[in-house]
């Protein structure tokens, strides 16, 4: 994938280096020679990923990479840090600064490019998603890039594939404090589990005994149920290749032997960061796509979805000849209600009523708000007498308990009306059987309230 | 990225030849013998990419295509199709059904995994917009993929960039028919073409003279106003390595000199329903997140909308010392042509209440349906008296035309009161300015209606 990358370095020689190495590969390049420039361009939106250099005078590399992971509109930026320095100690500090990964000088070509792929291709696949999210964040409904960026990235379930007991309890002796560890030696047996368990996580070893490990990696990138979990391999430092093989395939990370255990929990916690960040965003579009087709005040479905779902409910019953019933219900005198106790109090009352209801109603019915007070509940594969009997359950059920709104301190009588209707042969369309279901509640009303009543014959 | 590839062959040697060369490059392979066992795995979602062999007996190659992709669950999938035969027409046919690309056997490795690594990574960053797609369709929102599948591919703007007259007028006369083509012979002026037109597609000729073609395509893939837009490349055949390394950035297809007329269109439209499809599915993602802040009614922006952005909006005003004011309006009579004419006639005269109440406001203002025939209208920026002006044309243009409803067959005069507020320096939140236009409106209807009030002082 080519992609935009930005250069951030004090020192125009290596700018000019890593331009002319990263042109070559066809990558747009983009150059600053200090941090806030850097922080700049990236809050502009103009990059894809960013190689930074750690000393610079003024704001050094760490603070930019910090600034950048903190900030909402740049937290989905991959960056790559690049130093003279090779200590565990400034690896560390770079990863626990939000960094994706850590390049020295002499930078090698191979590990770079393999790096920057790898990268922007991850970046790539979640970049739609965070579009999604950003409009939903448009749309007032909060903000779900702050949230994700706020994500501490611990407390998370990993998968350690490792047949050398002694590497596997050193590796969960490293990770045991902030996450729950599952060793596996079986590899066969480690796909299985992660295909069945909700790990956030795997570590894989590459040098497991008559197995690739690097086919288990493939694996899990590759099935549907495991490949938005994040994949880590760990190697031998001369099995370069495999790793940029691996790397090339869509695997996330990966870590050298002997396996440096603080650097070892801060690339971990990238990697579960990350993941929680898409799933964030994904639910952010999911839930703002949700409400669409729910009622704000009682969480019910809405009209909307009613109308647009019943229409190939009614028909898959017309087609299998199974029965389906329509339940309308009315809360008795609810203007009263609003007129003695206020809309609020009323509102209440409407959340209480969905939530009684809700419990005496099954996951394939459907459970809408119909209009202000008016609730339709949709049956499939019940039949008349049944249907009679849930509204006749709901109807005792409301009635049997007062509602206790506004932090228990007030307790309201409430007492509903039901009129019931089924699916007849001669009906041509659901709104038959909904029209039945008004007219028994008309009846139920006149016929004093609280009352179930079914459509004449 | 990794990958499940399904190869569909009746040959078992050559199921197995294919199968040993991908699994040595990771990928995840599965196989079927004839076309209703591959239709079957597709069906099912088990693969990412189908490798499909022409001749079988019973259901050829080409007909396994087409089906796949006519059927909304499968259209996404890419399909290569693979045969001994080297015949235009056989690829034109395999092109024609739908397929993504054709590889003729013996197959060449470099040319093999090239292919199905782009478009597997491809696929990968739509499968999220798909998800989300397939999720507004459960909600009952109509169904994108049916839409999308069922599009043709033609009547697109292309834009060619070879410098070479002779090569450019064979390009241009071959899509001529189907499609709007603009020639750039600069590659500098087709980045900028490319950047503001509205093209669907770009060609992109390898061989400009001194430029490379590679480069353009580069940044076309990676700028963000162009990176939606697939781009064909046109190279020699010699120039194969260059072609592999377009399609490992992210290039979409190529065409090798000299052009085949018939599979240059193929290919064209091709990526033109490809990227049809994504865009149909980001639009119905996007449009089922716009249902949540809309009122279904009306087409105005409902409560929850209201409520969750004037928040910012006055804080906004506060902060600046903007002036910001409120309209609260309410039809007069609403109950009565609900009485009269029915709740149908009702729904249209507030349709229209609204289309007219659209005409007299701007972009930034807030309009919102507040309650059944209660308006609400935020205008930043404006003055007391600005807001008062407004208010007042706004009521001179509802009380002045009666509303032409049922298709022009019934026309009733209605009139509105509207209630006027302003942010004071004493307000705490927007609430108190929302509830001096509510007391405004109480006055206006009180005062004999059809009436535009302002807040007491």
């Amino acid at each position: 994938m080519s992609a935009r990358i930005l250069i951030v370095d004090d020192l125009f020689p290596n700018v000019k280096l890593l331009e002319t190495k990263l042109t070559m590969e066809y990558f747009d390049v983009l150059a600053a020679m200090n941090g806030p420039d850097a922080l700049a361009i990236c809050a502009k939106g103009l990059c894809d990923l960013v190689l930074l250099d750690v000393m610079m005078p003024g704001m050094d590399g760490f603070e930019v990479c910090r600034r950048l992971k903190n900030d909402p509109n740049t937290a989905h930026l991959p960056v790559v840090m690049v130093t003279a320095l090779d200590q565990p100690s400034d690896r560390l500090r770079g990863l626990d600064a939000g960094a994706d990964d850590f390049l020295t000088k002499p930078i090698d070509d191979i590990a770079l490019f393999a790096r920057v792929r790898s990268l922007v291709r991850l970046k790539a696949v979640t970049d739609e998603l965070r579009c999604r999210a950003l409009a939903s964040r448009d749309f007032g409904m909060g903000d779900p890039l702050a949230l994700a960026t706020a994500e501490t990235g611990l407390n998370a379930s990993l998968l350690v594939v490792e047949d050398r007991a002694s590497a596997a309890d050193r590796l969960s002796s490293a990770l045991g404090q902030h996450y729950a560890v599952t060793v596996e030696a079986d590899p066969h047996k480690a796909l299985v589990l992660a295909t069945d368990g909700a790990f956030d996580l795997a570590l894989v070893s590459l040098d497991l005994q008559d197995f690739d490990g690097l086919r288990l990696c493939s694996q899990l990138r590759s099935l549907d149920r495991t490949r938005a979990m994040p994949v880590v391999m760990i190697a031998e430092p001369h099995d370069k290749a495999r790793v940029v093989r691996g790397l090339d395939f869509g695997v996330h990370d990966y870590l050298m032997r002997p396996v440096d255990r603080n650097e070892l929990v801060a690339r971990v916690r990238t990697q579960v960061r990350r993941r929680r960040f898409s799933d964030t965003l994904r639910g952010a579009v999911q839930a703002s796509m949700e409400l669409a087709i729910m009622d704000g005040l009682t969480g019910l479905h809405n009209r909307r979805y009613l109308d647009s779902h019943l229409g190939a409910l009614f028909e898959e019953a017309v087609q299998r000849g199974r029965p389906v019933a329509a339940l309308m219900l009315d809360i008795d005198r609810f203007k009263a209600i609003n007129d003695t106790w206020g809309h609020e109090a009323g509102d209440e009352v409407l959340r209480a009523f969905a939530d009684r209801i809700r419990t005496h109603t099954r996951g394939i019915d459907i459970v809408s708000r119909y209009g202000g007070e008016e609730v339709v509940i949709i049956l499939p594969d019940a039949e008349a007498t049944e249907a009679h009997a849930i509204a006749e359950r709901i109807r005792e059920r409301v009635e049997a308990l007062p509602f206790a709104i506004q932090r228990d301190t007030l307790k309201i009588a409430v007492t509903v009306s039901i009129g019931v209707s089924w699916r007849r042969p001669e009906d041509t369309s659901p709104g038959d059987m909904l029209k039945r279901a008004d007219r028994a509640l008309y009846r139920a009303k006149h016929a004093g309230r609280n009352r179930v009543e079914a459509a004449a014959a």
